[in-house]
């Protein structure tokens, strides 16, 4: 089933921010375990001495990260060899062998642990995308993740959603007006807090609005909002709600969010929303199983 | 049921290092989501607006990580009131209210996505955390962590565990010699990985040992293992193991690890080792179900 | 003439990220300037020694970055005060006095430099800006900057061109699409370009693509561009490409670009484009004239 | 007229203190302006497109920059190829070509913008040193730089006086004792300033101050000043004071200052002062204006 | 005497998380000694200039830290030719020559000050070590450092240490458990402190108490303490603990630490004490005399 | 003989950099020292306990570094009271309480050993240096330190040396120049160094030559040296050249280096020279004997 995948990701497309944020995060999970040293492994293992290990699956999974693991063993000791042998984003079995590693002991044993964390939470997640994607097979609607991503590595769950085939949102508060109920209540109204918005942020922003009722897409819709977010409202409801939306402006993109489960997901792709946005791909995905294995000397 | 908690922490102890660890960690939560500003409520919002907002249980739920989401609240806002309802580790049941906030509407919208992610992820492994510890209720066993944390997030993730009534197993590679499979099989016996170990440490740290079997159970007591993990192991096998330890030396303490479940953990209870250690704790965790609601103006 | 100014910020609108941004790039230009002491100051002025000194404009002038100055006497001696008279954006005469500060002499002196190199930037863009707002009087077109600005201090020179009553374009590469003309080469098409950025960024951007001819205006428009750059186009031409525009789509946002002078650029308005952009905002504005005078003693 | 240039550098002269501190500086200017990707760049360009653009001046200009502007490339993307054509310092012809770069399309278009801002900074400020240098030909004067550069930007403000033909001062706070106005009236008289400052700083830093008439000129000869600042005096009087200290002491250099234009920069020269600081080498300079062009694939 | 050293060390095991500590101490030694940039060297010394130099004992000494002056030369200049001469931890006479370094005269000229500081200090630490270590020949125990290090420098003199042949005792507060005097104090007794300490930290960390005379010797033995250190104790007295330890549980680990001086620690090993930690060892040893010196052109 | 000292520091005369300096070498001294946290002190002792603690003096010396282990005290806790009841630089006799503390008991236990080793250091080097001014009493000449400094510790060296009476030289290389022997040699002679070095520098840095011999002396002379280094010279010669200089031009600074003790400085005084160098003084001082004693509660 999984050996397909779902994502459609070529190769990373990581730039100079993005790669000094990425070894930042790295370098910080590798000191964290290591702290002043490996006393077992430096206890135990003359400098000198090389071994081969195999990264492995030890259930079928989804797979993402595999370039910041690669990466968490290159920062560990850079002469490590590292050869990959899966794609990130395909599906791969129980049993499949996803890298070999060569090279110094030590090395391997220090970036081990840190390597795999990472690895298990990506596929983890990729594997959970991946599965809400196929659940909504048919439909042209897009799964997309949330800002509900563990503190401070939004980048790499995001890129793990895009290897299970959803679809990214907004990055954060910055790239993306989203006008949540906390805004309109404060605000005292959608009609002035989509113009607010239209008016305070640069022309190259669009505008979304989160609504919760029928009469609050109509509000949304005169108002003049690019999308609007249907939260929490029955299928039935949502329906309507399309409806009401397509007719009045086709241009509209429509989201649901709230709620999804693998359960109701198929239900609420078939009301013809565009977007599907679920919280649980990136703050309740379980660890994929993958582990090390050296191979005897 | 959850209205008891599980943890026994009074206060937070966060000493200096921690602490500014802590900052740079929700610092750079903060600075993920957002960027260069909130464009939407800082186009909605007037400076001067203040608001009071409550943070509340969705579901039932151990608490875990109040303190860093008030310290969220301060970082973004040094003027924000607020108000801790609950105390850490205690069971909560859904509607509860956990904590007022009070202060700058824009303070409040900006703080809110990251507190929320990380009371979240927190109070999540800390529920299924005491749901382990229940499970063996009457045992005089500890439900210890793992180093399976998501990258970053040790210290959050520890004290997390603690919060939800488990133990802290050791920090990272540098507090603790534990021998594992690999270590073994790169040096090439147990005997000679113990007395290198025990020698190539201060004095001050003690040897744990990783085993499969009975056999090797009795090399590692040989060797003058002060502590021996029984790895994968069945629970007939443990139980044997623990046996042998016991009769050698009763000092020796024994810990249980792999594929640990809810299901199994009272029957690998029973066979009487001292620490059942569980990777799920922290990689495998849902979010516990929390929101911030606005008071109405 | 400058006695009302031309911005419309009520007061500084930065948000924690901002803020440890802001302190990071005073903190370094502080540094910069100090090393490991002011030997000059620490040989003359008596730590007890205490003076009072004002901030004054020695040419008319729009203010802009008191905040900063302030925050820079701030970072160096928090026991310094320090009383604004001027708002931010309002148009000074010269010899007006913007701020009294008073405290210890050694504070004083270490910090002056530093603050007046900052607010004599800052002041000098809002200025030229608010030239530039003015020039264009009685049309319905906004100013806009550019991301010419000096390295690592794009925050500072955007708040500025707010101050002088210019609007702030994306703000870097990552929060609005801008399809230039070595993109248009090198992906061989407005066509294919426009089409690879609506689905490669999420749904909250619009498109925006640079032309120089009419020609290329139609291509963006049958592409469905959100909005339009024309680019070093006669104003006669701007005039045609704008009658095109609205007859297609009176939703299509249009932005003037290149070579934009005091000179021309009511002649460019003349065109009826939405958005005209001028580099020479944050790269070529002359610093403006203040200084800090100690009272006698 | 600007085919030779006015500057002496043959090559930079940098150390490993200011090669961190010019990497940081490029690093802060690079992740301003790419935040979390080039969202343009990104959907439009595949990872294994390369190109080759020129580095070409629009204008005619003194160069400086060159070397930040290639490391602004290699910090984005190590294998790009950027080839030198003209030397730092020299003067260049409107449609000049300057460098030549081959690599990747993605990392030229993601580093562009970066590398101009800081090229046409730097040989903005070297363009206007070299017409000052110019416009005092024949006379033994030097033009020198001051303290009033863009924040945090000071190194490279003072390399492209450099390349311009100007001469740097002191450096900060720490590495020169300047008494000023300011510190004169703190102390309470010429005399026992000069006194402090000799006994108060180590036996290798000289001491200048700053005079405003004839009077005090003598109050820092008989003090034992090292060098002495004529601050905003008439030529006349500049000539006279010259004459006093020459007659005086031979020894102590004589600098000119404040509001020196391109206008009276000769007569002041024919004072027979030994530098001339100018305070809008840096602080008023126009950006030069050069441009990345893509060759047609 | 010297000739043979006393130190163990093959090569370093340095680990990333140590690697970026050393370059971080490292090139913050060079900052502070470089600031913005050697006046003197890049007056006088042109950038293509070449030049080689030794390194060269001036007096005899046991070898550290040869490794961190050969990072301090390639972190200035990574083109330098570093060619190491003699072995860490080994007696070297003087007149010796321990490496040759060839390149860029700017270069060395810039490193040479913190070079040598840091050979100095490291080399200095392992002569004084190892005169500890000859002090206490034909006994079975241990010379300890303490955690009475240079401030920010612990690990650099804790590898000094270890190369002079003393044994490294725990690196913090955070990996060994040790009960002092102010601990009992405060908790109220000795059984108490021991039982605390077992309960509070993880299972792999031993406890170690620290106790003035036999009353207490035999409190901490009752409470169960892994190890035992004498602290001040006279060597009389010594003398009967240990037996007392030893009758009880020859297991526990017994430490001697007090005013130990190279005159009484012979005496103080007679006593039968498995370990001594002697604090002089990293505060008080004299820089070794060292240089570099230039080959004539 | 202690109890007047020798410093005249009133205050201590930190600025921003340098503060920002101070509190970056602590927090990394305290962080190597507590890691993830004081596991003995978090076991043992209560959150909510108080004590109180004085700091003793265990020998004779010149105290230096108080303010130093007081901010230590603060960045750990900042409720602390810290009462100082010493001056910096002045003489304090054995058993002197130098300063008190109160708070909480965790704070003062895991502050205490950095606080004292800074604390430690730097009076070791104030009392050191006061023997050096003692011995020179009498003579005109000061006693100044070098760059011989530990590596990141020179601010805290120069203040302590400081505080001991001494003189400080140049900070590093950047704030003076000193052409020395391998200078001299690389550039082919002292006239061709002078002259290079002149014109290299900004006019308000003084130029040192470092000589062996009279003949030098003279070459130094001719060149037009501001200041000449007798480097190792006998006393005898050192005379010689002391007397050709003053003759030569009584404003040269003269200042004497190399293998300098206690025994041979107050010879060397006697030759006439201005400055004396030691760099015994920061490199080869021994640790001050200091406590921190717990009240009885």
């Amino acid at each position: 089933m999984f050996s397909e995948g779902c994502g459609k990701i070529n190769k990373m497309t990581m730039t100079i921010n993005i790669n000094t944020h990425i070894d930042e995060v790295l370098l910080n999970a590798l000191k964290e375990d290591l702290g002043n040293g490996d006393v077992t492994t430096s206890s135990l293992i003359r400098i000198e001495d090389v071994s081969e290990a195999i990264l492995i699956a030890k259930g079928d999974l989804v797979l993402a990260g595999v370039p910041f693991a690669e990466r968490v063993f290159q920062l560990v000791d850079s002469s490590l060899k590292f050869i990959t042998l899966k794609r990130e984003g395909s599906g791969v079995r129980a049993g499949s062998v996803i890298a070999r590693i060569k090279g110094k002991t030590r090395s391997l044993l220090i970036a081990e642990r840190t390597a795999l964390n990472i690895l298990q939470r990506m596929s983890g997640i990729a594997t959970l995308t991946c599965n809400y994607v196929k659940a909504v097979k048919g439909f042209k609607v897009k799964i997309a993740d949330t800002r509900k991503t563990a503190p401070g590595l939004r980048f790499f769950d995001k890129y793990a959603v895009s290897a299970g085939g959803g679809h990214n949102h907004r990055y954060g508060l910055y790239d993306g007006v989203l006008i949540k109920d906390n805004h309109i209540a404060a605000v005292g109204g959608i009609d002035k807090a989509v113009r607010l918005a239209r008016s305070g942020v640069h022309h190259l922003l669009k505008v979304e609005v989160e609504v919760g009722n029928i009469s609050e897409v109509n509000e949304a819709l005169k108002a003049g909002a690019d999308s609007i977010m249907l939260d929490n409202m029955s299928s039935e409801n949502m329906k309507k709600a399309v409806n009401v939306i397509r007719t009045h402006d086709p241009d509209v993109i429509i989201e649901a969010s709230g709620n999804i489960t693998l359960e109701n997901i198929r239900e609420i792709a078939g009301t013809g929303v565009d977007i599907i946005s679920v919280g649980a791909l990136t703050h309740s995905a379980h660890a994929a199983d993958l582990s090390l294995e050296f191979k005897p000397a």
